[in-house]
């Protein structure tokens, strides 16, 4: 573990900080099509500080919606190749009303630096950036062979990130990739994931009537799409959080038995967790599963959005005509994202209410994955996490997606190190999301004595 | 029946039209604070009209919402008091994009008048003011006593009227009132209605985790409030539309055997009325009760609206913080409103599904309601239809809500004339709505034929 690379990071924490900053002032939502040149900006600026800090060969490729950026630098022949991977779009930052200072102004306060994308996954993405320009300003060089392949549709699906590399594995070839998008187990506790839920992305749309009509003429005989919505909804799952749809749990696998004891020691307070984290009256799920459990290794379904009918200030007595919901599920490995929405149709036929047409359209689609712990990148991402953080590493699943991962895999044939450096109470996809300050610096550290390490290891 | 009012009519129509079409141009949509000028215009713009078909002491009357207008004409004594209501408010436009024409540019089609407002009420209303007008140029005095009481907060609940029913009725003292805010049976076909559903209108909205969260993170843990709403709302009534509320069907009458007689006779196509009016692929409802019971003489629940979470293009993968929809019941007369309300606060006290927290708030309330069918006004009115459109008049009931009806009732102790001159597609509350120019016309000569005569029957 190089102190030189310490040294340097400190020295430079004030321009990391700036840097960081005016890159989360571009509001990148890759989602609102009027933001397309805010999310191209960000590219731009990626590609330009990869430049500065020495990369070579930096494209902004132009793609069907947002651009990539890629980059390399391969002169450590017989060292390995480490494919760096993040994301320059973020989230849409409504509702806009609950954020304390504004999503697009990162604001400095306790020690946290709050901005839209300022953990997910601006900030963590360019900590690697700022490892590798630490790396050739101390040493000159880098360690090992270095590609780094940024995308700006991770919250829209990521349909061309995954097209290239399906298309270009010979340009990505890769001895292992690594991703920082995701959180620490708990504050100065450093973690590698090594289990991700895939996910389904739906819009259903429920037709009743051929227009909205009075609820006091033909309330009793016409049928209600909003009301036809929530009944073939309500049908998907139980009480219990319990899905019933079909066939949904046939390759639904338990933990092993490794897994399910290190979860039971990991240190967790479900009274605390609901009082900050969740915030509500009582947790749900279903029982006899842990908390952990239920969010790593259990499919879940969840309505993201509904919208139908009348929702302006007063009273409208309309029996509305369409009702549109968002819906996903999130899948466990082993589960067939096209099996599963095959059950989801086959549910919707089957369950949609007298006079409701339904329709399924599938916005995005991903597997679960498992990644494989025995890779000696694990072990040397382990030490060099441990060394920066001084407690040893532990190893936990998500509950959350990351399809690159699967394409990684599928692709090119790699493991993903999911090396995160964000924390439980980010925010994520809410308002309010900030990054701890130190968790940039200390995750730029890792990143770096991880390339020193893994380069001296293989 | 007076030849000279109908030659009146005639020689007039082309001004009666260029008149109401001025009226229907203003956008008095008293739901949206932004149209409170145009709603204060269409109150001076009938107020106006009064004073020209010579009505006395017409007046503006400022509320805390929406003005009312009030004038009398009362120099027939010994002649019975017509108290005539009418509204110049109308429903939102929206979705503005289905309208063929634009909702605030009256435009003739097919013999008929496409306005937002054109039937309910502003087309009906006027014809009221068009028919004192015909009576004082042909005759140079009305036939009996008339006050004249609008309002324009009839589309969101209408308290200031209501109030200033409960609270002046020295001065609104009538034998009868007279409503022309219902529709005919069918085209031609004269039709008083004598009963009416009342309506309890309310919004329910569910709060979950204290923020949005990511349904990744937190997927099976945490409760969603947009699920938290569905599955209480899917509890309100079953796939039947039998309401599953407890206690709500305990003062719901049967109609009366005739009734169910004369409704049996009415011309009705379910086929039709499925295709051409509901336009979807099958009539809900309670099976075993006609279509005439299940939408005028029994309770139905609808939901008009409903939002929460993130429903713009594309995905976001969050849990929602809070829900909320617009939900109303329909009321069959002896149900009370109050304990209906009791009811709903107590079922859904009940039924919260797990750490969600729901909250309802009561929009407006009325009872249903019978109209005497024994009082010689209704005698007179029947007749001043038939005479006017060739044939009998029959007696139907509304599934709407006319809550005013209820106010006469209570605090008049008068009953009310529903002289309807709408169509069952003129399409009240949604895109396209019209007005039957012939019947416009029509209308206006019932209404004097109606003065007429009932000065005379008493």
């Amino acid at each position: 573990m190089s102190l030189a690379i310490d040294a340097y990071v400190q020295s430079n924490e004030a321009r990391f900080l700036e840097e960081l900053k005016e890159f989360l002032r571009i509001p990148s939502i890759s989602t609102l099509p009027e933001h397309n040149g805010d999310t191209r900006r960000a590219a731009e600026y990626a590609a330009e500080k990869l430049t500065a800090a020495g990369l070579e060969n930096v494209e902004v490729i132009q793609t069907e919606r947002h651009p990539l950026v890629y980059a390399d630098w391969l002169h450590a022949p017989g060292m390995p190749t480490v494919l760096c991977y993040g994301h320059f779009d973020v989230q849409p930052p409504d509702p806009l009303e609950l954020w304390i200072s504004p999503p697009f102004e990162p604001t400095e306060r306790d020690g946290n630096l709050y901005a839209r994308g300022s953990a997910d996954d601006k900030g963590q993405m360019y900590s690697h950036i700022k490892a590798l320009e630490a790396l050739r300003d101390v040493h000159g060089t880098l360690p090992l062979n270095i590609k780094v392949l940024l995308e700006g549709e991770e919250e829209v699906g990521g349909l061309s990130v995954a097209a290239y590399v399906e298309h270009n594995p010979e340009k990505l070839r890769a001895d292992i990739a690594l991703v920082s998008d995701t959180e620490m187990y708990e504050p100065g506790m450093p973690t590698l994931k090594v289990g991700l839920r895939g996910l389904l992305y739906m819009e259903i749309e429920a037709q009743g009537p051929s227009r909205d009509l009075h609820s006091g003429v033909y309330g009793g005989a016409a049928p209600n799409a909003v009301f036809g919505l929530i009944e073939l909804l309500s049908k998907a799952k139980d009480a219990d959080g319990h899905l019933q749809i079909p066939g949904i749990y046939e390759t639904v696998d338990p933990p092993s038995a490794a897994e399910k004891t290190s979860w039971e020691q990991l240190p967790f307070d479900e009274a605390e967790y609901l009082a900050s984290e969740v915030g509500s009256t009582s947790l749900t799920g279903e029982p006899g599963y842990s908390v952990f459990e239920r969010t790593w290794a259990r499919p879940t379904l969840e309505v993201h959005g509904i919208a139908g009918g009348f929702t302006g200030a007063g009273a409208k007595t309309v029996i509305p005509a369409k009702a549109v919901a968002k819906v996903s599920i999130r899948l466990v490995p082993r589960q067939d994202p096209a099996v599963v929405e095959a059950a989801v149709r086959q549910f919707v036929a089957d369950n949609a209410p007298k006079g409701i047409r339904c329709e399924v359209r599938v916005l995005s689609s991903g597997p679960g994955l498992m990644v494989n712990t025995d890779h000696p990148a694990i072990r040397v991402a382990a030490k060099a996490l441990s060394d920066v953080f001084g407690k040893p590493t532990v190893f936990t699943r998500s509950g959350g997606s990351i399809p690159i991962v699967g394409d990684f895999a599928t692709h090119l044939g790699i493991p993903t190190i999911l090396m995160g450096f964000g924390l439980p109470d980010d925010g994520l996809h809410s308002p309010n999301e900030k990054y701890n300050i130190r968790n940039y610096f200390d995750g730029i550290r890792t990143v770096a004595h991880f390339f020193e390490e893994y380069g001296k290891a293989s």
